[in-house]
């Protein structure tokens, strides 16, 4: 059985990262399936999802580190030739990747006690987002 | 159901980066599948895939981004041992991770307008590549 | 059809990175499934899947890059709010992300040859570890 579900969120860009756990959970729930897995996926190149602890000091971390990584002040090939300046948010984009795949449990997705699943907006400007949500069980 | 193909890709090596949407793209077709989820991935120690903006651009920026991570230039234990020479390809595949999972909607891959499906070859050669193509759904 | 299964592992911890292709090859086996796709997620917030070459070298060289990219030795936001000293370990789950799908076919996980599924646990002490295998196919 597949079931797919889409909702959308209102980030502010800039390595805005976002909890998006109970979103995710509430798809799996309102799916019917007890046992798969549950995929979330960000139709955009300059997006990412992944797990993180979600409390403000590890989230400040990370985009300390991403920022370090892929830094949004130096020049960038993408830049000269289309000039909109979100060079470093597609390069982000591209090393963190779009999806993450998490087990479905009795209903539950089996994350640890600490364990959030979060969307990351690497663009320069405040955007409009959609998420896709898949589950594929029984 | 689930429905599974390879194709082949000659590449130049040294992160040589090839857009495979329209490869993966025609194997989701064939499949026959409506709704499910469709896993890109390449089996190899040296290689990876991702999704970008497969604007020449935004690809030069990525491939300067890991070359800076993960430099060619400096000395790898896995050198050492195996005096291939290929130890950064082996990092950098380990980091960027060996597969990615897309939602196949009504028989679409659910991309972004601008995202791209894309095989990174780290390895310091040319190779033929195999990329295996795996649908799941219904 | 899905099979899930968890298995246990002992880590050192400090960017200890272990071969758990076996493992996971067991649960594949069990699953009875010949053809799908084959998921390990770790639920945990300081640890992370993927593949790599598992050679002394190629492993020693991962865990080098991956202390210069977030390094165990600089203040981290986590560690002044919660004094766990972990916060290097959040930064690098959530870059190296929880989980891998491997295709699976005619009961074989369709790895290249000398490419194996390896744990990395990034907590600052040893640990108790569950990683959930996931087998979605027919």
């Amino acid at each position: 059985m597949v079931f797919t579900e889409t909702f959308s969120l209102s980030t502010r860009g800039f390595c805005h990262i976002i909890d998006i756990t109970g979103n995710v959970a509430k798809v799996a729930d309102r799916s019917g399936v007890a046992n798969g897995s549950v995929t979330a996926f960000c139709p955009g190149s300059t997006c990412s999802i992944t797990t993180i602890e979600y409390e403000p000091g590890a989230v400040q971390d990370l985009a300390r580190v991403i920022e370090e990584i892929v830094p949004s002040n130096v020049s960038y090939e993408h830049d000269r030739r289309w000039g909109d300046g979100n060079g470093f948010s597609h390069v982000r984009a591209a090393l963190l990747k779009p999806s993450i795949t998490v087990p479905l449990l009795k209903g539950k997705l089996a994350l640890g006690t600490w364990q959030q699943i979060v969307f990351l907006d690497f663009d320069n400007r405040a955007r409009n987002r959609d998420v896709i949500v898949q589950v594929v069980g029984e």
